[in-house]
């Protein structure tokens, strides 16, 4: 096949020649039959020129797999590789994670998500020289199909999650019939942009000894190899948790899920930090935020909605809390007398979120915090809930000049973070009655204080995760409101509109995912839990 | 507070003139001011002018819920007025889907989400002549709180889903203490832009008597509204569940949820249909499906993954069945020797959804089929698997006229659909092995048949709703198909490296969700199942 594949490839190249003449469509297909060589000499190279070894048929590249077959072979997980399984003859496929030639033997470690085992090749009855070789020199993250016997070990093995057992590709007291291999079922190159090493050691311990830590630009530009570390495959699996559990928690209380659009028409909120998209002869908006349409949904009869998906801001903030493109976890419901039904339902859906992490993602948890330590998430039940003037006397008595009526700066969200936790012990909670004037134009107004506002903002380990409100349900009120904020009313017709015809009050919030997944952990760069972050300097991966 | 409100519009109105001078912004504060007096006089009409009015208290437009109290009141569900509840005293907060008035008696029917109830007040001991001429006259679709005494009925109320009892809204046998009230939350305005009744017609049914059915861009217009029918509160609560489904079903297989960027660097595949998005000083484009991404969580181990999101296309395309913004239900997983591994994997879990769906949904499945009769939706376990070539035999003994490469036009999909119903008996099988000159560069192709690909298409009632493959895992084949297929290798460049450092065998799809939720429900306009769909010539609401 590799052969054909050389052929194929200079083919190609013909081909594109004669075809477009581009001269580097010539050059890059130059570049893979070259490559296809290349990789054609490794296989020869290793694979039995030596028509000697008894062993020629239990290893090498073989074709790729293009499904050419249905195997009737149950490949096992490397995870259930326990005790249990000691002497058994079994397949593998795993990536190999390093791999160390030491005499007549090989020690591969084999991993497969965040488990790994090791494995043995030694010359002997069933393994020839050659084949140990052929193993020693598998490229690291080559993907190999091996089958091996499951021994037990005397003394466990620290450096691998599977440290009772260790799996031998060598005749040891095995049955002449029973045969031990390895395979590789896709090569990898043999320089890595990245060393998986490196990019999970912890912070600070890069330079004893010269080992290196990898810098955040250089992981993201090599994802796809980043968020293969064991770091990684638990910052995602635990993100995903989120998802599932806000989903079930929010389904089991009667919310309906919906999908609204990203592309819209008009820029709700004045036009600021809002992408432009091209719409055939028109132009059009990404949606910042789907609160236009959960309200519609709160109107239309939904009662009570959520939904997950992209939120877009166009803001050139170069932050470790700011992405360009995000995943919001949006509430909208409608209440009976007072929005605090609305606060209650949010921090208990919130609360069951971080029940959920404790109790199911403690494995994730732990991962993490190997390389980036933290303290363990707190929280209470119910939530604490303060009102803004609380908090601001909180902020005064710590030295913090500010007026009621201002917002909060970024440091003084953190410094009343710091206050809250030391006083009551919790890294969650809500601040409730924000100014009036620093609330969007729909916020409803307090009753009783026109300076202050039905709305609320809440925080995770001093950082803001949610900002919502009781919103303004009735078209006269929202209309004076929008005048108030200058807003053109022509843009927001169609949203004033949809309060015309019976609105039920109500309110709800937005979430951002990779913030609330940021801040369980502990860690300190949103790009961390976002798996192609989005900022004004990367659009790529 | 009416007369504030109107003193504050006027107000801000004075502002609006005198901070921007806008004509527009006067007019519309004018317009606002003169439709809160209206209200005011409308309030003032039907509330007590009468000092003799001995219900005057229990009845009204009372200050807009704007949280001043929590008040201690349990408000019943619709669905629960059942007889079991019968002579209880219960609060229900409810649309006034119709009124009715009758002598010195007004009918109403409250309706809340997809039930509604009939609800009685008479002038008696409670209710006064004012009283129920202010019922009689609260608009449609306006929400109200209602004290009522549930009642059993002797004759089932046809035209409600309660059909055992009715609620009574006046003195009847009633302790001395106890009230009976009704008070407007929020007022709808007088006219509706249509109605209700209008927009649940069956098709065809509105010509008799001069019923009118209504267009579908005037519901679209006024999709709020819309949105409150039964056919459409049961649609949306039916997608919400194949959503539930799909992600439940693969959960439980041990998926992993993953959130892929909409913003992106580059158009992958050649740039046609790609909406362009300006990004800060440069360009970006919106994905046109997750599938780059899916494929890079392949490589970096995530091994099955899924991610439910909105996709885009930018195709000038005005049919029944595109849509330029839909939600992609994505897949894609390794696989061991053979993609119809993957193949089972998808197939089941469609199979999960109807099931879930047949199951869990009925109630919505017959309200919608009531607007839109059509058949069950028929199903095989396991899945019908027909090879394409197959297929085009099919359609030949049946006078098409095709090639062995061409690729299905959509009459034929649909023709094929209605022979394999006629031969199977089922609405939903997979067609396999699709020519390799019409699938997409990444396609792997066929290992025995180069004219053949490893690729399929899955169809609901003839029409198709997920198209996918097995992908080509490797750099070097992947570079070439690029060339044969004229793709600038430049702008795929980080597409394919992403396969240097050793990838799975993986495959996948996508599968459209407004598309399964219109084919299974037997509907014809995709845009019946979008909440607020998008195609070339609409942008709005």
């Amino acid at each position: 096949m590799t052969k054909d594949a050389v052929q194929g490839a200079a083919e190609e190249a013909d081909q594109a020649q004669s075809k477009k003449g581009l001269k580097k469509q010539q050059k890059e297909a130059e570049k893979a039959a070259k490559k296809a060589e290349k990789q054609a000499k490794l296989a020869a190279d290793t694979q039995s020129t030596d028509e000697d070894d008894f062993a020629k048929d239990r290893y090498g590249v073989p074709q790729m797999v293009q499904s050419q077959q249905k195997l009737d072979r149950v490949l096992v997980r490397v995870q259930k590789l326990t005790p249990e399984k000691a002497d058994q003859l079994i397949w593998v496929r795993a990536r190999v994670h390093t791999s160390r030639a030491k005499g007549k033997q090989c020690f591969l470690v084999l991993r497969q998500q965040q488990f790994n085992v090791q494995a043995l090749v030694a010359v002997g009855e069933r393994a020839s020289k050659q084949m140990v070789k052929f193993a020693a020199n598998i490229n690291k993250e080559s993907i190999v199909d091996v089958e091996a016997m499951v021994r037990k070990v005397e003394q466990k093995i620290e450096s691998c999650t599977q440290q009772d057992v260790e799996l031998h590709i060598e005749r040891f007291n095995l049955e002449s019939t029973v045969n031990v291999e390895i395979f590789v079922i896709s090569q990898a190159e043999p320089r890595l942009p990245l060393q998986l090493e490196d990019c999970v050691r912890p912070d600070g311990e890069g330079d004893e000894d010269g080992r290196a830590t990898v810098n955040q630009d250089t992981r993201l530009d090599n994802r796809v190899i980043d968020l293969r570390t064991t770091t990684s495959q638990a910052i995602f699996r635990l993100q995903s948790g989120v998802c599932q559990l806000f989903r079930d928690t929010l389904t089991n209380k009667g919310f309906v899920e919906i999908q609204t659009p990203k592309i819209i028409s008009a820029a709700s909120e004045g036009g600021a930090n809002v992408f432009t998209v091209s719409y055939f002869k028109t132009s059009a908006y990404l949606a910042q935020s789907p609160q236009l349409y959960k309200q519609m949904c709160i109107c239309a009869d939904f009662d009570k909605v959520f939904c997950v998906g992209p939120v877009f801001r166009a803001e050139d903030s170069n932050t470790h809390r700011h992405l360009t493109e995000f995943v919001g976890l949006d509430i909208e419901l409608a209440f009976n007398y007072h929005y605090h039904e609305v606060i209650e339902s949010i921090t208990d859906t919130m609360v069951q979120i971080f029940k959920g992490l404790r109790d199911k993602f403690q494995t994730e948890i732990q991962t993490v915090g190997k390389q980036y330590p933290s303290e363990p998430f707190r929280f209470l039940e119910p939530t604490l809930r303060l009102e803004y003037t609380e908090g601001v006397a909180m902020l005064r008595e710590a030295g913090v000049d500010m007026g009621d009526e201002e917002d909060l700066s970024t440091p003084n969200e953190k410094l009343l973070g710091r206050l809250v936790k030391e006083k009551y012990d919790t890294d969650f909670y809500v601040l409730d009655k924000y100014p009036l004037a620093v609330r969007p134009f729909y916020t409803m107004p307090d009753p009783n204080d026109k300076k202050y506002s039905n709305s609320y903002d809440m925080f995770m380990r001093g950082e803001e995760i949610l900002s919502g409100a009781q919103r303004i349900h009735d078209a006269q009120l929202l209309t004076e409101r929008a005048i108030h904020h200058n807003i053109d009313l022509e843009k927001i017709k169609s949203y004033i509109d949809s309060f015309r015809y019976g609105a039920p009050p109500h309110g709800g919030g937005g979430i951002g995912l990779e913030r609330v997944c940021m801040l369980y952990l502990g860690l300190h760069n949103v790009r961390q839990v976002s798996m192609f972050p989005r900022d004004p300097k990367r659009l790529t991966p």
